[in-house]
């Protein structure tokens, strides 16, 4: 029996993380200095520390500078504000991230909005919320949609003049890879539809997909019945099921009952290993991306000083 | 022969300005001041002096308080800008619009970001754009988008779980109506494809739709082959084609060969008298919500004197 070709995030992921690192090394030799990412948490929660310390470790990883600021629980909005104004005006952090979710008594748009839209390598700020919507092609990408562009094009999926749906309207992914999609750039010119848990029947619109891109949260939903034979799958889905079987009582799926569509799917990501390593490798390509710009937008002497002395150190 | 209801953009657009004349009247009766729309014009096209007329027009007939400030071509970049400050720091001005498009010494999206976004009612600047992308509820739409929604809602024709189908992905009507069907709010909830010029087989993808929203700029490319029996057609374009026969040496024609499609269509807009009208009473129903909100963020104390002297007057 044929089976779908797997698009590896994680392979996908090694070999960008690679040509990062190189970048980065060249970087360092033309400034002096390293892309630096700063994280910032608040509070506890034994996810959101997981997702900190990898974001922390990939960046070291990649020749980065890395900081990463933890804030108690009890921290006050405004002491939380200070944190990231005093991170938005030091010249040597280039990405600043605030990770979600934060504890109730802090307003979330608040901390978004006080970011500098140069160093929002997450992509939430309005400022780029709303350059994306505009087709802006210059703007920093939330990670997880662009993470998700990525993967199709090298995987020789290329959007141009497919139809495209989208299945979920979140903020995070469907709204905005709706929009990237739309682009009229390489990764681009897509036809996109986004249907939703609101959409009269889902599998019609589903099946016309030539791309799939499965970010509704509901654990193995999207079966073989509601695919076209030869349809590209990519599933942002990230489910806990219970498995009794499982060390830890539960099993990680996607949107997508991957055994069932790779039958007829002419690609498919898997989950995990799919989308979920792309998102800290975007973070990682925004970082850098915004640390060149933030040199090129240096007093020409300081920035010349900078590449001399490298210049003379190597 | 059978003939599709005629969407009147025009008639809709009556009875929405009486409805603002009424309740800019209470907004008067309430606060003592009438919503105030202002108006900057650089230059001396033709066409941006005709449309600022019909906006100052439409305002002052609906009961609004109106600015035109018309300033030359030859204007600085930082005198437009010193203008926009100046209404933004001005409580009696509720709603600004710079005419587009800006003689091309001036930056256009560097004018945009200088509006307050509070006081942004065409909807175009980056942080409004944002707010839409993000599903926000409360966001000042952009008023073409915004119309199109107000004409389908009022003709009967919710969007609520139907395919609609967008032709266009403009950042002033194709990518914004496709986010404001998108929300979870009524008018929105719809499922959405958005196709352009890029597209493969658009007729496939037109077909499709229970609701069509040309917006390409074609003339009358969409005809009855292209979309199914009984869509509901919205005509964005407004384009110019030769007409010997005609005063003025042309007519307009929409995106949608009308005589044709009219015969299979549910429903569907003219041009002109449809989406067009609709634009300047979206503007209009933008700058007495800003109006509203505006009094409502005062310091108590002077806006219960508003209030009181009202009272007192009536």
């Amino acid at each position: 029996m044929r089976m779908a070709k797997i698009i590896s995030g994680h392979a996908i992921s090694e070999s960008m993380r690679a040509e990062l690192a190189a970048d980065a090394a060249s970087f360092h030799a033309a400034t002096g200095s390293s892309p630096c990412l700063a994280v910032v948490l608040v509070g506890e929660d034994a996810a959101s520390q997981v997702y900190v310390r990898m974001k922390g470790k990939a960046a070291e990883k990649a020749g980065y500078a890395s900081r990463t600021i933890v804030l108690a629980q009890t921290t006050p909005e405004d002491e939380l504000l200070g944190v990231v104004d005093g991170l938005n005006a030091d010249p040597d952090v280039h990405g600043i991230l605030v990770q979600l979710p934060v504890p109730k008594h802090i307003d979330t748009q608040k901390v978004l909005r006080s970011i500098d839209p140069a160093k929002d390598v997450d992509g939430f700020h309005p400022m780029n919320a709303g350059a994306l919507a505009s087709g802006d092609l210059t703007v920093l990408a939330p990670c997880t949609p662009a993470g998700i562009i990525e993967m199709l094009m090298r995987s020789g999926y290329d959007p141009k003049g497919r139809h495209v749906v989208v299945v979920g309207r979140s903020t995070i992914v469907g709204r905005p890879v709706a929009l990237l999609l739309l682009r009229d750039t390489p990764g681009g010119n897509a036809t996109v539809t986004v249907a939703h848990s609101r959409s009269t029947d889902l599998a019609a619109i589903t099946r016309q997909a030539d791309i799939l891109i499965a970010a509704i949260g509901r654990p193995a939903m999207t079966t073989r019945d509601m695919v076209k034979p030869g349809v590209v799958v990519i599933d942002v889905g990230v489910n806990r099921v219970e498995d009794a079987e499982s060390e830890r009582g539960y099993r990680l799926v996607g949107d997508v009952d991957y055994d069932d569509v790779a039958e007829v799917a002419e690609a498919i990501s898997p989950v995990p290993g799919g989308v979920g390593p792309m998102t800290i490798t975007m973070l990682l390509a925004n970082t850098l991306e915004a640390a060149k710009r933030q040199h090129a937008m240096r007093p020409a002497s300081s920035s010349r000083a900078g590449r001399a002395v490298s210049a003379a150190g190597g």
